[in-house]
C-alpha cells in the first residue's frame, strides 16, 4: 500500500505530548503478557463485537475524513476488519502459531546426549504500528497489524494516520474500552498522534518491533531509524508496488474487451488508492485492445482522493509520466477532479526510462506497455522493482509460454494471479501479502493473513526445567492441549 | 558466539579477486533452485558423507590452524556438523518447513467471496554466509548457516574466516564436489576469501540474505551495510552474549562445591571461546563458595587461543575488567598463556560500571557478582544487554523465588537453563539459539536447530492458477505428499 504520507500534524486531534507518550510507553512495557491464548482470543472477539456495534457511528465519521463512500466501501472494510480480528481469535484457539516443541532428554542422540529442551514462541514485546491512509479501518487503529500484534500477545502503540485522526481517536477509545471489559491490563493498547510521537516511540528501547503501511519514502525513513537504534528491532514495512499485469496474445485475442473492462475496474477501484492497484498493463504488440480500453476507461468517473496531499502528489507524478518522451495518453475517464487515466508506451521506452516510469502512481492512473514476445517480457520484468503482486491474463493454450514466464514473475512478487485482478486481498490461511524490498522490508513475512501474527513472536527454549517452572505451553501434561512437535513428531495435542 | 574478528587478509589463501567474486555471484544467481525436497536432502546427505570420509584429513588441518585439540573437540565438532546436515535432510523429507497452505475458493467466506489461493515457501535466493572463528566446522564452511541455506534451496557464498582459511578452502572443495556428484548446479556453493570480497558480496543485489556469527562490532558493521543497501536484505547476525548464571541461596548451600566445579569446567571449555560461555556468575552474599571456586579454577589450565588477535583482545578486555575499582581477582588456573581467570565484585559495583563490566570477554574469563536478594537480582538482570542464554542453579525449595525471577531472565535470553550449563548447544527440533539484540540481529529466528532454515525461505501465494501451472507443492493431488493446511485444517499429507 502506498501513498504520499507526508505526515503533518493536523488540527483535528492534538499531537500526543511528550508526557502522554511516556505514560503510554511505560504502560505498554508494564502490561503483563501472560494471558492464555483463550483469554487473548476473547479480547479480540470483544473488540470485533464493539466495532461492529459502533459501525453506525464510525462509518460516517470515516467517510467524512477520507472521502470514501460509506457503502459498499467503508462498511465492507469494517466487516473485513472485524472478520480479521475473529480469524486471529480462531488461530489462537488452535494454538499452532506457538510452534511448541518438546524434545525429551535422549542419551542416544547421534551428536551427543541431548538434554530435555522445549521451545515455544512468546510475545516479542510492545509493538509500534503506523497506520495507513488508504484503509481507515483495515490497516489502521484496529487493522491487520494491530490485530496480529494483539493476537501475538503484544501491547500495541498505534500511531494514527493524519488523514483520519478523529476516526482514529474514536476507534482507539472503543478498542481500549473493549480490552478493559475483557480484562486486559491498562497499557495493552493506546493511540498516539503526530509525527514526532511516532519517531520518538520508534527510537524508544521499550518498543520491540514496528509495523508500517505506506509509501516507500516514508517507510524507508522509518526502517532506517529502526535499523540505526543502539538495539535494532524488526521493522515490518509494507511499501510500494507496481503490480504488473501480463496479457498473453491468446487472451488479448480471445477476450480483449472483457480484460479491458475488468482492468479499468481494477485500477480505478477506490480511486486507485490501493497497494495492489495494477499500475502496468503489459500487452502484446498488435493486441487490438485500444478501442475496448478507450471505451472501458472512458466509462469510469473521477472520484475524490483521500486528501489534498495525495491529490497533489498524483498530479505531480502523472505529469512526470505523461511528459516522458514516447509516452502518450490512451484513455481517460470523465468528471471533475483526478480522472482515471491510462497512458501508453512501448517496452523499449519503458525499459529505458527507469524510475521515471517504473515508480508507482498512487491514484487512478496506469500505464500500458506493448511487448514483442516472451524474451522481451522476461527482460522487462527482471528490471522491475519487486512488488506485492504479478498477474497473468492467459488462456489454456498459453500454458507453456506462461510457464517460461513464471520464474520472472515469482522473482518480483509475493502473490501471483491467474485471470483475476490484484485489488481485493482476501484474509485467509494461505494469503501472502509481501515480497522482496520495496514490496516489504521483511520478505520472509506477510502483513495479511493468519501468518501475519508470526512477525510479533520470538522463540524461547527452556532446558532441563522442572515441570512446575515451565510455561503452560510446554508442560508435560500439555494443559492447553496444544498441537506440539514431540521428539520430532508432530502431534495434534501432544 | 563472539570473538574479535578484526578480519585481516592472511597469506594462507589469497583473497578472492574481483573477477572470481563476480563469477561466483553470477553462478549463484543462475543456479536453478527448482530441485525437489528429496533431491536437496540427497545433496545434504552426500555432503555429510564426504565430510565424514575426509575427517582424517580435515581434523589435523583444523587443529593446525585453530590450536583446538583434535579429540574430542574437533572430531566431535565434525560429527555435529555432519549430523546437522543429515537432520536438515530429514526436515526436507518431512516437508513441514514449506508451510504449504491451500484455501479453495469459497463464495461464502464471511468477509466476501474467497478466491482459490495457495501459499508455499520458496528459497529466498543466494545467501552470503560469514563463517565464525571459533567453530571451524560447525559454524564455518559446511556449518549451520550453510546447511540451513542449502536445505532451504538457496545457493550459498561462504566468506571464509581468516583464522582457518586453508581448512575453509579444502572443505569448500569437498562440499562442491559432493554437490556436483549429487547433481546440484554449478553455482550452488562457493567459498570466497578476504574482507573486501565479503563486503562487496554483501552489497551485491544478487545476494538475497546474509548470515553471520561473530563479534558485536563486526556483526553490527555488516548489519549496517545490509540495512543501508538500496534494497535492504535480511541479515541474521549472531553476535554477543554474557550468559548470566544465577545461583540461588539454597543451591549454594546444598551443592556449592559441585556448582563451582561445573562452572569452572563450563567457562574454560574450549578456552572460553564459545558464544555460550557463562561470563557472569551471580551468587548470594555469604555464599560460602570462595574456597571451592579457588580450588576448581585452580585446577584448570591455560590453553592456546584460536589466534593471536583473539589473545591480544582478551588481554586488553581482561585488563579493563581487572582494573575496575571494586573488582578483584578471586581465582586463577595454571600454565603458560591465557590462564583461566575468575574475578569478583558486588552487585552495586557491577551495576554502576556499565559496559566496562557488562561486555563479554571472549576467552577463559568470568566474573562473580554477589547479590543481596531477588529484588537486586531482578534489577541487575534488567540492566544487562540481552544474550543467548540465562541459567539458574537452584533447588526444588527455591521454585517460588525462581518463578519471580523468570520474567527477568526470559526478557534477556533466548534459552533458559535449569541446573545445566549453557556451553554445549544441542541440535534438535526444539533448540533455540538467538535472542533480542545483541544476541542476534533477528530475534524472531534461531541459528541452531531445525527452525534455522526458515530464515532463508520466503512465502509466495498463487491465486486462481490452473493446476498444471502450480508448483508441485501446491497441486491439488499433492504429488509430494506434503503436510498442508487445507481450508484452514492441518492435514498430514493433504
Amino acid at each position: 500500500m502506498t501513498d504520499t504520507d507526508t505526515d503533518t500534524d493536523t488540527d483535528t486531534v492534538p499531537a500526543t505530548t511528550d508526557s502522554a507518550l511516556e505514560a503510554a510507553l511505560a504502560a505498554a512495557a508494564a502490561a503483563a503478557t501472560d494471558a492464555t491464548p483463550g483469554e487473548r482470543a476473547a479480547r479480540l472477539d470483544r473488540i470485533a463485537d464493539a466495532l461492529d456495534a459502533a459501525g453506525p457511528e464510525l462509518i460516517p465519521l470515516a467517510a467524512r475524513e477520507t472521502h470514501l463512500p460509506e457503502r459498499p466501501r467503508l462498511a465492507g472494510e469494517l466487516a473485513r476488519t472485524t472478520f480479521q480480528l475473529r480469524l486471529f481469535a480462531e488461530v489462537l484457539r488452535e494454538g499452532r502459531h506457538l510452534d511448541a516443541a518438546v524434545d525429551h532428554a535422549d542419551p542416544g542422540w547421534p551428536m551427543g546426549a541431548r538434554p530435555d529442551i522445549r521451545r515455544v514462541r512468546i510475545p516479542i514485546g510492545p509493538v509500534l504500528v503506523f497506520a495507513a491512509s488508504n484503509f481507515p479501518f483495515a490497516f489502521s487503529v484496529a487493522g491487520g497489524d494491530s490485530a496480529a500484534a494483539l493476537a501475538a500477545g503484544c501491547p500495541v502503540l498505534l500511531k494514527a494516520h493524519p488523514g483520519h485522526e478523529e476516526l482514529s481517536r474514536r476507534t482507539g477509545e472503543i478498542v481500549r474500552a473493549a480490552l478493559a471489559d475483557a480484562g486486559a491490563p491498562e497499557g495493552t493498547f493506546a493511540v498516539v498522534h503526530g509525527v514526532d510521537a511516532g519517531v520518538t516511540a520508534l527510537r524508544d528501547p521499550r518498543i520491540a518491533a514496528a509495523a508500517f503501511t505506506g509509501s516507500v519514502r516514508g517507510g524507508r525513513a522509518l526502517f532506517d531509524i529502526a535499523a540505526a537504534r543502539p538495539r535494532p528491532i524488526p521493522f515490518y514495512g509494507e511499501l510500494g508496488s507496481l503490480n504488473p499485469v501480463v496479457v498473453t496474445p491468446a487472451a488479448a485475442a480471445a477476450r480483449g474487451e472483457r480484460i479491458a473492462q475488468e482492468f479499468a475496474g481494477s485500477f480505478t477501484l477506490g480511486a486507485g488508492q490501493f497497494c495492489t492497484k495494477p499500475g502496468l498493463l503489459l500487452v502484446p504488440e498488435g493486441h487490438g485492445m485500444d478501442e475496448a480500453l478507450v471505451a472501458a476507461v472512458g466509462g469510469t468517473s473521477a472520484a475524490p482522493l483521500l486528501n489534498d496531499r495525495i491529490e497533489a502528489a498524483l498530479r505531480a507524478r502523472l505529469d512526470t509520466v505523461a511528459t516522458t518522451p514516447g509516452v502518450e495518453l490512451l484513455a481517460e475517464g470523465t468528471g471533475d477532479g483526478p480522472v482515471p487515466t491510462l497512458l501508453r508506451t512501448d517496452a523499449a521506452t519503458f525499459r529505458a526510462a527507469g524510475a521515471r516510469l517504473h515508480d508507482e502512481c498512487f491514484g487512478p492512473v496506469s500505464l500500458l506497455v506493448t511487448y514483442s514476445g516472451t524474451d522481451e517480457l522476461v527482460a522487462l520484468l527482471s528490471e522491475l522493482e519487486p512488488g506485492l503482486t504479478a498477474t497473468v491474463q492467459g488462456e489454456p493454450s498459453d500454458a507453456a509460454a506462461v510457464g517460461d514466464l513464471l520464474p520472472a514473475l515469482v522473482a518480483v512478487a509475493g502473490r501471483l494471479l491467474w485471470n483475476q485482478w490484484p485489488t481485493g486481498v482476501t484474509v485467509s490461511w494461505a494469503q501472502q501479502h509481501g515480497g522482496p524490498y520495496p514490496a516489504t522490508t521483511a520478505p520472509t513475512t506477510t502483513s495479511v493473513g493468519t501468518a501475519a501474527l508470526e512477525r510479533f513472536l520470538r522463540p524461547v527454549a527452556w532446558q532441563n526445567f522442572p515441570d512446575e517452572l515451565l510455561p503452560d505451553a510446554l508442560r508435560e501434561a500439555n494443559p492447553w492441549q496444544l498441537p506440539r512437535r514431540v521428539d520430532g513428531v508432530p502431534t495434534a495435542t501432544g
